[in-house]
């Protein structure tokens, strides 16, 4: 399958290659996110809950933060094509109203027996990392 | 925090204890879901370059079905009040237009002195699993 929609093909990438996406996360986000996904937890929602939760706001869905490791290997690295095979997330701090997310994927590793891609995805506010975890995705040859 | 709107605490929790969110996804779920995200992969957008995929037809994003995963976890078991550690997934099949997927959540592992549960999450199509892992919470005690 060439095509210019087409992203990298396994032959294309090598350990190092980085590339990200960035959103700051609003409150129509939020809105969006919990239509969508049908999770209406009050922590999201509702100011008076979530103001007497460990958080003292309302945070994002850590999925929606997630999404974003989603979006940077659809459409930048691999790119389409790539198919997800597995991700492994670790939420490791909040994400509030206003936040800018950067998600960032990197290649750690190469399988050429299976073209299969493992590649760090981290999700950062700022300095703080907010969500870690990897991804494995397969990437399809030129051949 | 006693509130109507919590959900278990951690001493209401045992293993084997089990719930489920249903969902048929439609074209407007991809659409939303796209937007909110950002991923315009072309597999989830476009008849074209999906019919020419391995596919065959255009999928939902893996991490829709993940995100019903959260929607079990926030609102039912074991629902508001729990905080999200973690979430590894492997997208097994993929999900069409018209499917309904099924998230069930199972407590597999409790952890009382950090007050942590193991959940194993799967998502389903029928009798094909798609989406398969496990979630680690933290779960506030009563107390």
């Amino acid at each position: 399958m060439s095509d210019e929609r087409h992203g990298y093909y396994f032959e294309d990438l090598s350990v190092g290659m980085t590339d990200l996406y960035a959103k700051t996360v609003t409150d129509a986000d939020i809105t969006l996110f919990a239509g969508v996904s049908g999770d209406t937890n009050p922590v999201h929602l509702d100011d008076e809950f979530a103001k007497a939760s460990r958080f003292g706001q309302r945070i994002a869905h850590g999925m929606l933060s997630a999404s974003y490791i989603s979006t940077v290997l659809g459409t930048r690295l691999p790119g389409p094509g790539c198919i997800y095979l597995g991700q492994q997330l670790k939420f490791m701090n909040p994400v509030k109203v206003g936040d800018t997310v950067r998600a960032r994927v990197t290649v750690e590793e190469l399988l050429p027996e299976k073209k299969r891609a493992r590649l760090k995805t981290q999700c950062s506010v700022g300095n703080t990392l907010v969500v870690d975890g990897e991804a494995l995705v397969y990437v399809p040859p030129r051949g």
